[in-house]
């Protein structure tokens, strides 16, 4: 009687069993009321006032994950499951703790047979899965708001509610420019591997549409010698810009001049994706370089030159007035069934504790305090927000503080953020709001729910004298677009 | 003049000493007015109308320190200080902590003399001590609720408090299993060592009297080679059950079978309380088994040892369906002079910082998709709420998040829970509420603070439009009994 | 194409630049309203009457880092920026952080050339910086309530608000000993090294005014053998005391006789600043001391001594009945750039995550139950608030919290304070307020700041039951004033 195998425990269960499992709860709320006003908060008094005055500013979104070849192409989104549940790991991940497999879900090439209906028809029946969550209330907007659906969600309307949002998917005014224009962006950033040909950015430009799409340069996979595809990155690296990346000076001299590449095609950004945050001047960075690119190189030299390569992203920064964004402290594709079965960013990505104080000393004591130089620092460990970021934002020169990230994009994330970041670092250090997501409808609905917690936060801040209204009004329009332009570079 | 040793420090303040130290500020506070009112806050609005729906519900307990005999043996309680004092850890750990000596409040057997009114008085004269702490609360609302005793408490009042106690305890409706009725407990789960021989559970079980009182499954002092009894309780193991548990394999064997003997006496769940989380799948487990059998193995081989054990009990889990709870990151018994006089479980545990995330990493990847299984984690780490716990219990189909627990089961403490799993882990990734009290009178003051705390977050979900009031409802009902009586199989 | 060095990048942006670089947002604020209203916030309800009840009690400031001197030679203070600005690392830290050059806020020797009123400038024409600060706070209350000033302040009203301030200051009624009588302070203790000679404390007691100013022992520099200076401090030690520092033996005597003679001096406490909180008893410390007297100590040797001497100090504490205070968690001067050109405590100290748990349990094993020592700790990290040191607080004998600390003496600061430690650790187990302050000018507003904090928490304990209004104003007054003469023995 040996114990069941990782194999036979993981990759066992029958859909049927992960149906029966679907919901943990099976039974206890036999009624879903599909209430539908999650985002209707009313705000009253000075809140009401200070939300009037920043709702209907412009949308500044400086950093994302919107396809650049929904705007270059400009065609319809295929249905709604593609469009609100397939691409939304927010949603996939809550149904998939709750027993729901991931192929029904449409997601992977495990979900390729799946029906869009049937998807959608699993997401909707678990709507009371979301109570309490952001997710809620960004959906909930979406549909009433951007969509002028006002049939509650549930199983039973399930089908009816489809065919609503398909009609309107049909309709041009739904396509990603037309939604664009509507929901006023002025400025929208995409997320691009360094590798990319940024096709669909010149696609863009070339068209007669204004909407200004610009891309964000993100070299991760150029940087990480940990990345399995590390050696051939470099490979196509020197392809593509004809520098050698067999000696660490041609390897720079080619990060460089994709950087370049990337300014020329409207990108003020990088952005960085790291677990650990960890930087280290090497002296020789030649030596590791080689063993690296060889292939011999160990799992500390790796993470020593990744430390390092963070540095000289950091200088070129100085060099070249591209913003460095740091997103630190996500443990990635933790579940290894999942990861084998549906592949990377599959919602298993869990935060863990962070030090930004000896992680990024280095590299601050290299470049701080250079007064061309911009890095924004984005936590998933809210501990760091009173203890280390703010205490650093409020000294070093070149550092702002980004808003809250992904699971703290809320509203009580947001208070908290407001709670622990502004008294030690002001106002004046943050970066803003940026929606940072993948799911292009949802932009209006996070926008909203940051401007209503600025307002939320202003009001108390009025209520304790901190400031008066006056201040508080121009705060509020610093939050909500200003300091977002002003710390990625989107005026000049 | 060489320092004083630990000896002369630790072990020579007498009796007279302890008790001029107390209480550490004396004399500030010249009057005690004794308050009694902690329980009553009156709830209004919409979480006034939300207590009320669950205020009188069953009393769901499915994790606690009950001791069965009382249920078994159905004796009145022996005295006022034996009831309220002695057992109680938060109540002896706060008189320490302002110079009390633990004998004179009758803990251990330094304190076997002392007289049990002493000891009742001693407490009673420090009641302010306790202002804005839960226990005010739970032993506010036990006195006036439970005990029907209007006189406020202070050092005047004590022995008529005492007496008036002592009263009511020796009439038979203040006996156990007459409390436990008018409780209103539908089930209460004990905590039982894993040699235990459930007797008093037979007991009751052969009663007449219709109580629901179940063991739970603790085999911490099978499963931790560093635990000093380590190889004499695999002796006792094997006499138990027959088996070898000089082989690994029949160690297992023995395992699953006090498991069974636990299932067949009615229990659902097993519990683990461990320091550092750290979980390890090895694939020879039967040498390390073998230099920790023969007592030559190191503080690494046990903490490996141990780490694959948790997975074994998980493997076994999905294997017999008993639901697997841990509770993580306590560091016990920390006052070594404590421990030597007065032995463990003294008020010296105290929480440390806990990483769940690599910790449980192992386990997780080996059973956390399989639908058969549940695990329920409980931390004294709040950091990881909104960091670590939401996030895995969003994404992980095995796992529920635990109730506050200890120091965080309070009024403050329930609220920081909900602000900070809710949004991730939304509310059906929770495990409901339990009490995991051995002081059995403050069962309906425990769940009582917890259910209004639930009406108070739900109405302020309701304020910010996060839910209607019938979703508000439901997930109140959900909060006080549901998710308990689901995450736990209890209504099978 | 080589990276620019260190030396290039940070020690060259030219004043020129570093002015460009103000603000980093520069033009988004067109208007500063330079709103003076921060500290009037209007207490309502329980909360008012709460904070009526010790608005104007005495203050009582057992912490703090004001200069001797000023009370000793009585001089007016020399003029406004060298009052508010210079000496203040809250504010010089925040302009720092916003491309202000140090030296142009007058800051170091390289700042000595600066003209004062070109400081002050610098200084209000950045006001909106410190919207949402307590600095703005502070300051408010400092210009309103102790200077008397009503005009707004901004760059275009900053030479007439200098002006108003310097005539103040030139007024008797504004020199050092009249202001803290006008404050009404009972005690204030200042920070002094144990090698300082005392000499204007000495100097105050000769004089005939009345002010309580005792100092505090602060040995830092004889006992960290990382310490630069900490070889010629022993020899200094010696010459001072007699003793020969070149025994452990000898060097302990000489400790214990500067302790003496702050003891003699007034002094009731000691102060430790510490990054990581560790201790260890070693069996030999005349080893240690060997190798780290000669110079010949490896950074380990120097940690493992620190760590003793700790205890070393604890025990002496038992001996002589000097409170002891440990600061921990602050990293110094983490800005290289700003320490060699500015030296030490320029705004560049970042906290860390702690750990008090493990950190302590040698000292606390040690001495932590003998009845006649108190131990108070200051966190920087508010997550060991409810993890940690309320749990420790609610069980060692000698331990009490400190009030929050430096970046956490704030209005949030203090909310988060009260929400996290009261319900473990009680009230009594706190150390009440000290505001640690080297701004002079502050204290009042300091202790306003605190006092309204703890009657908007003593209102909603009322509001939630948890106490009712005559324990509440006990509580206020123990929060204001009787916890800090207790807990430093200020009042024998």
């Amino acid at each position: 009687m040996s114990p069941p195998s990782c194999g036979e425990i993981c990759r066992k269960p029958t859909k049927g069993q992960a149906k029966d499992a679907l919901v943990k709860i099976r039974g206890i709320v036999s009624k879903n009321t599909g209430f539908l006003g999650a985002y209707v908060q009313i705000l009253t008094g000075d809140a009401g006032l200070l939300y009037e005055e920043i709702r209907d500013a412009p949308i500044v979104s400086p950093h994302g994950h919107c396809d650049p070849a929904w705007f270059a192409n400009d065609e319809a989104f295929a249905n709604p499951a593609a469009l609100l549940v397939v691409p939304d790991h927010y949603v996939f991940r809550m149904l998939f703790s709750q027993g729901a497999d991931l192929a029904d879900l449409g997601i992977g090439s495990a979900g390729g047979a799946a029906n869009p209906r049937d998807v959608f028809r699993l997401f909707a029946s678990n709507w009371h899965l979301f109570l309490g969550t952001p997710s809620r209330f960004w959906i909930s907007y979406v549909l009433t708001e951007t969509l002028g659906i006002s049939t509650p969600l549930s199983a039973a309307t399930s089908d009816q509610v489809y065919d609503q949002i398909a009609e309107k998917l049909a309709h041009p005014d739904f396509r990603p420019r037309a939604l664009f224009d509507r929901f006023g962006i002025e400025v929208l950033a995409t997320t691009d591997a360094a590798l990319d040909d940024l096709a669909h950015h010149q696609a863009i430009r070339d068209s007669d549409w204004q909407g200004r799409v610009i891309p964000t340069f993100r070299p991760d996979s150029l940087l990480d010698p940990a990345d399995p595809s590390f050696r051939t990155n470099l490979d196509q690296l020197a392809v593509l810009t004809g520098a050698d990346t067999c000696t660490f000076d041609g390897y720079l001299t080619a990060l460089r001049q994709r950087r370049a590449v990337f300014i020329a095609a409207g990108a003020t950004a990088t952005d960085h994706a790291i677990e650990a945050v960890y930087t280290e001047w090497l002296a020789e960075p030649e030596t590791l370089f080689q063993r690296l690119r060889a292939g011999t190189g160990s799992a500390e030299d790796a993470q020593r030159f990744y430390g390092h390569m963070l540095i000289e992203m950091a200088q070129m920064s100085v060099e070249d007035g591209l913003v460095m964004q740091i997103h630190g402290g996500s443990r990635r594709n933790t579940n290894q069934a999942v990861m084998a079965r549906f592949g990377r960013d599959k919602g298993a990505d869990i935060p863990v504790a962070t030090d930004w104080v000896r992680g990024l000393e280095p590299l601050l004591n290299r470049v701080g305090n250079a007064p061309e130089f911009t890095l924004i620092l984005f936590t998933l460990d809210e501990t760091t927000y009173a203890r280390e970021l703010a205490p650093m934002a409020g000294h070093w020169p070149c550092l702002r503080i980004g808003p809250p990230w992904w699971f703290h994009d809320s509203a009580a994330g947001i208070a908290r953020y407001f709670d622990q970041v502004v008294e030690t670092a002001g106002y004046y250090n943050l970066a803003g709001f940026n929606d940072d997501t993948r799911a292009f409808l949802s932009i209006p609905a996070r926008h909203d729910l940051w401007r209503r917690g600025v307002a939320l936060h202003l009001s108390e801040q009025v209520a304790r004298s901190a400031c008066g209204m006056t201040d508080a009004r121009a705060l509020a329009t610093l939050l909500a677009t200003d300091l977002a332009r002003d710390a990625y570079r989107l005026s000049g």
